[in-house]
């Protein structure tokens, strides 16, 4: 076996593992290696194959001058099964359960293998759709924008409850929460977004929605488009909820403070 | 050429850079390709190879029965440099001037590709000690904690100036902000680090250095060692810092409001 091709398979690997959804020409792999594009073109079948036997994504070429191929991370729908499955089971644990009735997800939110899963299967439901960002709401929900962005090779935006020097001019609405009822607050900083940006709104736990509907507003304000809405965790909530086209990956159905049972089950993702 | 092995190749380079410094048993692969572990090792050679030539990183090999081989994700001096330059010239545009002399940098922070390079290069002066736990302090700090974080594979803490339901008890402190001299409160939630964590602070901008003190006092509240502290900007400060061993990635030297020029030089990364 010629050494040459086993290191442009290697490198090709990471450099597209890295730049997901970046068209890259063919002409910048023949001349990083200085090979021949015909040999580019056969690696990339050997390592579009491989990608797609693996669960890993596929790869996706564009023909004609302006072409080159460019990598998509899917998440495979047993991978998912299997991930969601676990997911469902930790957030079942009963030391999860804190007064009031809330549970603590702050660990699952700081783990860097659970968040790419996370990123990667949120991202896959979206792949096919013109994105220029992802929104969310500090603090818990930027691990999961983060996660979907990589994966999106998009930008993320953080809007926030709070002033901040830092952030310039921002523009600024109120919403209803939804489940207390009380008028809140939200702003964004005006120049993270360009006007009629395409937009995925993603958090880490939904309930009534009154947050995410509260984004979708300010999504107004800069005249942007709601491409989707994902979320980690939806909790049951008897009342219409605000926000009914998304996308969960667990759902809490009933959390029982007394004998601390917490009942998980898959979000809607394998319906929608 | 064998299709069998330019597979392995493929699969075993997506494996190992997406669980960097996870030890992987060579039976491991072994199993998963059908393939006698001769083999394995002959490709970990390869990838080895390419991986240093390329400026990807490493792979160790620990020999014996519980041994195995595990990815190091390290940057290369000329990247970092590269990459430094650039962040310096991005954060010098006069447009990032705020009122008060602040700089714009939520942008950056919400990159991708930048979010990545900025973690890896963090990661490598840290990639040789124990570390348990990445810990910031939200909200700017988080996309770098969590950058950081997949390129040591431990998890991240975040560190909040304000209370919330969703995380249980808290451990809180004061401390007195570096800069403008006032007493603040930061907490953390009790069961996010374990007694004894080995951890590295991370933070997007540092001054007089209060805010990273506070962590660090933080710390000794749950017992924890301080492994490093790593910055992406610090900024120049007359009196005395309240930190002295970090790492910092670009430094603002100055910043004359009336000209609107911002002075940006490389931070301390190159030295330490």
């Amino acid at each position: 076996m010629k050494i040459r091709r086993s290191e442009r398979l290697i490198d090709m690997t990471q450099f597209l593992l890295s730049h997901p959804r970046k068209l890259v020409p063919l002409t910048m792999f023949a001349e990083r290696y200085g090979s021949a594009k015909s040999s580019i073109s056969e690696d990339l079948v050997i390592i579009k194959k491989t990608f797609e036997d693996r669960g890993i994504g596929t790869l996706e070429t564009v023909p004609g001058a302006a072409g080159g191929v460019q990598y998509i991370s899917i998440a495979g729908n047993d991978d998912v099964l299997d991930f969601v499955h676990t997911l469902c089971n930790r957030i079942a644990e009963p030391n999860r359960l804190l007064p009031g009735g809330y549970l603590y997800l702050s660990d699952l939110l700081g783990e860097p293998v659970t968040l790419k899963a996370i990123g990667k299967i949120l991202a896959t439901k979206f792949n096919n759709q013109k994105i220029d960002a992802i929104m969310t709401v500090a603090t818990k929900g930027i691990p999961i924008a983060q996660a979907v962005a990589e994966h999106l090779s998009v930008p993320f935006v953080i809007v926030r409850r709070d002033s901040k020097v830092t952030e310039g001019s921002t523009v600024s609405i109120n919403y209803v929460s939804g489940s207390s009822k009380r008028i809140e607050k939200m702003e964004l900083s005006k120049r993270s977004l360009a006007e009629g940006s395409n937009v995925v709104i993603v958090d880490d736990f939904m309930k009534a929605g009154g947050t995410i509907n509260g984004m979708k507003n300010l999504l107004e304000e800069f005249n942007a488009h709601l491409v989707g809405i994902g979320v980690l965790v939806e909790s049951e909530y008897a009342e219409e909820r605000l926000v009914d086209d998304y996308v969960s990956l667990v759902k809490i159905k009933n959390v029982n403070m007394k004998e601390k049972q917490i009942e998980v089950v898959d979000g809607n993702y394998f319906n929608s």
